[in-house]
């Protein structure tokens, strides 16, 4: 990645916290962003989980990228998660390059960057160390935390491991545990990094050189699973790159190859390629069921928080399957559990665009929410 | 690749083929294989077109990669298509890489491998090829012609080219014209390959190299496309790869990485990268509707051809719409057309596997054709 991360918030997380992996960290940065003002009685907090490439950066200009931040469409003044009325925390994962402690951090030991010595982590290691910030801003239960795709994964750990810090949570086409399927389309991304010879064994950092292509080829098999085929087709099918007909060569010809050339290589500038192989290793082992002897109604008995599932119809990613097993087993735990699948040709990337039915959807949810809870 | 291509058949195709892409190509070599005997009536002959990674070694010991041909479940004697009764014929496509005219082969000219200055071929230049296949058996008409994928590509361009050779057809899990998904996906693999630095614009037959991380990629995105995801899960689910618990690392921890990698690796044995380019662009390039003033219904004019056209209901690289847009052309076009979506969890390999729906509804076929059309 080019960016320099400066100027941004960082907490320093004091307390030792002991991964799954066995070792323990301590005294590491956790990068996180605002929106609005947490209200005197501290019952207007939101928290937001992000995805595998998203950051702390959900609404706005992101200040490193210059780009719109990742939920810009759903996070803002007047938007469906209104900052005039609820103070919106999001914090970049461990494991993550937008400030919070990652692989490309220098290893104060060795003074050279982590590379592949950084441990693995998991899922409930990130959400371990997000919930520091709770402590943080002295906010006892948050009023709602939402999350998509890897974020939902993460709300779903958080709302197990902490039962008593969200009223509300809205975990959005996600799954309690990756199929074969997604392992696969992680591991397809892990080996176009790692075949890439610049990726030169994770050591990439210690020479300023980082594996541009094989970082750009995940990218472009992540974009192809984050949209649907109806969707492809409808804004793509099969037209030509400005020109007539084909040129009979590899160049981009067809628009769809443009595009998802474009999406490969503009990603390698704002993203670490350790890192993308960190946070799909963690959304990999990432089973909420496993943690539990009696599965996943265990996972969620006793929770008094409100559930809003949502998933959506085009998405193949987290098909619906994956959210309805997850209101199964609220269900089966006595959960205050509602559903609902968004009818979209968007894919996966629904949560991410302005797709009306969603966006009012979690507005309604949350604004109902806030009616209950607030004090 | 590894291979020495020798000691098979190659017809020299003596006349000059004129390329879509404007260039002409002749004396050139087409590599076949047939199994069983053609009769006095020449009238039980079966041309078999093959999909991206086939070859012409159908059936039984692939006599080259020493492992089992590509159909050999569908292919043999006493099989589906039984080579007691039938005459069955398979050629390596134009632009492949077990014998017939491909980027691998020496241009004579500058005493090298033609690498990227081999002419961009099409669906149409292949099949053009092929049907010299027919001149030299002295066949005039096929008893029947099949295909899957790339195959049943090649055969609808086939029936609509030269629609007096055969009396039926086939075609299986195709499609008459790439998506935009299912040109992303193979606008990934070639980015894969190309991305490999040892690919060198193509040039690497000059110094003996071979992109094999980037063609193991490529292969890897391929597979998974090729399989369903509760095909997948039911397969693989999260088995771990001889281990009891995750070892925290990015090696093979689960099943279907293991699988994944071999699949890959042990792909690059057997193929080239560039065959690899050249035979996806075809793919992608292939509009069979764009051929005709109006459209599919008007290639198929006239056909008296028997089709029977199979879809697999988890098939989502080619999915059963495909195959029904197809059908409803047929049916507009007056031609005998049956059509059957075979229910299965095996993806888009279904044709390749034993699948015994599958297997029982073209032998039904293809034998009933048979007394139909026996002299």
């Amino acid at each position: 990645m080019n960016y320099k991360i400066d100027n941004i918030k960082q907490l320093i997380i004091k307390k030792s916290l002991k991964l799954d992996c066995g070792q323990t960290i301590e005294d590491f940065p956790l990068a996180y962003e605002t929106y609005g003002k947490l209200n005197e009685h501290k019952d207007n907090a939101i928290l937001i989980f992000h995805a595998l490439t998203g950051d702390q950066f959900a609404s706005g200009i992101n200040p490193i990228t210059k780009r719109e931040g990742w939920w810009d469409t759903a996070v803002g003044p007047n938007k469906a998660i209104d900052t005039n009325n609820y103070f919106v925390i999001c914090a970049n994962v461990l494991g993550g390059c937008m400030g919070t402690f990652g692989p490309k951090d220098i290893n104060k030991i060795t003074n050279e960057p982590y590379g592949l010595n950084f441990p693995v982590i998991t899922i409930k290691d990130m959400v371990k160390a997000q919930e520091a910030l709770l402590d943080h801003f002295k906010i006892d239960k948050l009023l709602c935390a939402l999350g998509g795709s890897m974020g939902g994964m993460q709300l779903l750990q958080f709302c197990a491991s902490f039962p008593d810090r969200t009223f509300s949570a809205v975990p959005i086409a996600c799954s309690s545990s990756h199929s074969a399927q997604n392992i696969a389309l992680n591991e397809l991304a892990r080996q176009a990094i790692m075949a890439d010879p610049e990726w030169n064994k994770g050591d990439y950092g210690k020479v300023k050189s980082s594996p541009r292509n094989g970082l750009a080829v995940a990218r472009m098999a992540g974009h192809i699973s984050y949209l649907s085929e109806s969707g492809l087709q409808e804004k793509f099918g099969r037209k030509l790159q400005e020109k007539a007909d084909y040129e009979f060569s590899f160049n981009a010809d067809f628009q769809i190859e443009s595009y998802l050339r474009h999406q490969g290589y503009s990603f390698v500038d704002r993203f670490d390629a350790n890192s993308y192989l960190y946070i799909t290793r963690a959304m990999d082992y990432f089973d909420l069921a496993k943690q539990y002897k009696h599965g996943l109604t265990e996972a969620f008995k006793g929770q008094e928080t409100r559930f809003l599932v949502i998933s959506f119809s085009s998405d193949w990613l987290y098909p619906t399957k994956h959210s309805k097993d997850i209101v199964i087993a609220l269900n089966a735990s006595g959960a205050n559990v509602a559903f609902a699948e968004i009818k979209t040709d968007k894919g996966h990337d629904s949560f991410l665009v302005d797709e009306p039915k969603f966006l009012t959807t979690i507005k309604g949810f949350i604004d109902s929410s806030y009616e209950v809870y607030r004090k």
